[in-house]
């Protein structure tokens, strides 16, 4: 399998590569960009223990001068302080303006690298190399980069987009499968958001939490489609000003529960899950999707071995004070993603906190 | 007086508007823009006291919905902690995508409040109101913004156009003559790069170190034809791909400077100044530009009582060592800005370490 997707955005357009052992092609892939010669790897310990020689072997063969930044592994780690690090290494290295940081990781690695490649010496260019599922179909795609708050997620970044971003699936087959499910959610998201096609491939499976378990030709159509769906709509709205915001369907009440439970309890793609879970059911509650789409979502994101309920001990009433930080809240009232039919959302602030609370309510 | 200069950059397009009294009229300009109703005004101590009370009422009265930060004086204090607190505010103050941020005061300032606005929430509105003729002439202007790494000046930062720049002459009034005359070396450093017309204005003037000796309408002139200038190389080259690396003539070895006297000994426009001197010398020793031209360059500099000498006990291999940091190196040689004659500059690599240390070694 091979696939190239272009996402399109004048001057700063550029290629997602899905090419099975792709890493070993690394190294001439960026040479074919004609960048500087100067790369900083970023990656995590663990992602590196696995693929760290390979990437570099690459990059040296194209005659690339390799240096490498090691984070530890976790969501907690993605702070100015580990950010303030990666400055370091670049100005040990001597990155120049022509430099490349190439993000070899999850979705964590990809928006540390990206972030501080748009602000090391106020941008250089960045290659995303995801390793996680999650990072392959979302995170690695669209120029979303950035770092937590102590009291919430993403909000310190900025939009920079890679020059390239190279997917090689072989790299799945390390990836625990708690990760592999945590992907599977942004998958679902874009059959609800985007695809209906791509939702009706994922009905007919029989499991979708373990990769033993799906179709020979599942895993291709997940990645393509998905990261079709994505180029799609980053290529119309870059920036976020409209139509990229379907893209957080999910992601609203998905963050709070995150961010409430201080990163520890439930992973990003989990709190992607129950937050579409709760979006279904307030776009049910407001009459806008009907009960049988609820379900066939819920079932979809069972079968991927996804929560659907509250973390227990949760209070609500600190979600709905967390909303209020979200990014998308504009005059004080948040945005909600709602689905209207599989494959349509919408965008509304018509949400009360008393409908949150009667659902999220249902949900513990 | 009264004059609006546009920076024509697309969608990115904006006024600079100066005229006297204009602060205020800061809550109608910024209304005039069709913002969101939530302005944070960072600022500093000392201009806070002078000016915060009017810019704050201007906003009010425009119906704004008004916070402020206020930061300490100083450029030590342009670092990621820094910036961590203004975070802070911006949380605090329920900050949204439609926001705004009103940076009063000098290059710090603006160079701090334009960083927090470029990557809070990945990117809110930012509108420079400038107090500091080096600020009005130069840092306000092209979308710079950044702090500090405590091993070199704005290594971290990015690009990030104000929505407005607003420029009231009055309020240098209250400006130290040092700040004065460190603008100066701005306004000269656009006669040498850019407007001989400019240059031959500013030979003709007795002195050039305080405002109480300048003609009456010298102010005004510099202003204009300073923001001009700026206004032109940045609009047709937005992110220093090209052109735009003219406007760091004299900052090389300027930053250079600051960098190993720690931020302590000389502030940005004296180390431009020596920067300006040490370039124009290169430029004699290469060949490129006549002895006549540096005579001159050097007698406007005196005029504005700028230094024209290193620092005392500065060691010049430091400097050099310094030099391999600038975010201008490109494939480890240094690119210096060079003058070839009155208004006219040149980008060159051919610079030697060994004629660096001979034009500096006679500015000891």
């Amino acid at each position: 399998m091979q696939s190239v997707i272009r996402v399109d955005l004048g001057p700063q357009s550029y290629d997602i590569t899905i090419a099975s052992g792709g890493l070993d092609e690394l190294g001439t892939q960026i040479g074919a960009l004609n960048l500087g010669k100067k790369v900083l790897v970023v990656s995590n310990q663990m992602i590196f223990r696995h693929y760290g020689e390979k990437a570099i072997a690459s990059l040296q063969k194209a005659g690339f001068e390799v240096a490498s930044h090691i984070l530890p592994v976790g969501e907690q780690y993605k702070t100015l302080t580990g950010l303030q690090r990666i400055y370091n290494s670049a100005l040990e290295h001597r990155l120049e303006r022509s430099s490349t940081i190439i993000a070899l990781g999850g979705g964590v690695v990809g928006d540390m690298a990206g972030f501080a490649a748009a602000t090391w010496l106020r941008g250089i260019n960045v290659v995303q190399v995801p390793t996680s599922l999650l990072a392959m179909v979302d995170a690695s795609i669209g120029g979303k980069t950035g770092v937590n708050h102590p009291q919430g997620k993403n909000l310190i970044g900025a939009f920079h987009q890679p020059r390239l971003v190279l997917i090689d699936p072989e790299v799945l087959k390390t990836l625990p499968p708690r990760e592999l499910r945590a992907g599977m959610a942004e998958v679902i998201k874009y059959g609800v958001i985007w695809d209906a096609e791509l939702f009706a491939q994922l009905e007919k499976c029989k499991r979708l939490d373990q990769m033993r378990y799906f179709p020979a030709d599942l895993l291709p159509e997940i990645l393509s489609k998905s990261c079709q769906a994505k180029a799609d709509v980053v290529s119309k709205d870059e920036k976020e000003s409209g139509l990229r915001a379907i893209l957080n369907y999910g992601h609203t009440i998905g963050h709070a529960i995150e961010s409430v439970t201080g990163y520890k309890v439930v992973n990003h793609g989990e709190g992607v899950a129950i937050g579409m879970v709760a979006a279904s059911g307030l776009a049910v509650e407001l009459g806008m999707w009907d009960s049988e789409c609820d379900r066939r979502q819920l079932a979809l994101i069972q079968k991927a071995g996804l929560p659907i309920k509250l973390p227990s001990g949760l209070d609500i009433e600190e979600i709905l004070e967390t909303l209020q930080t979200d990014k998308k809240v504009q005059d004080s009232k948040v945005r909600f993603i709602l689905p209207t039919q599989i494959g349509v959302v919408t965008i509304t602030d018509r949400v009360t906190a008393d409908v949150i609370r009667l659902v999220l309510g249902r949900m513990g």
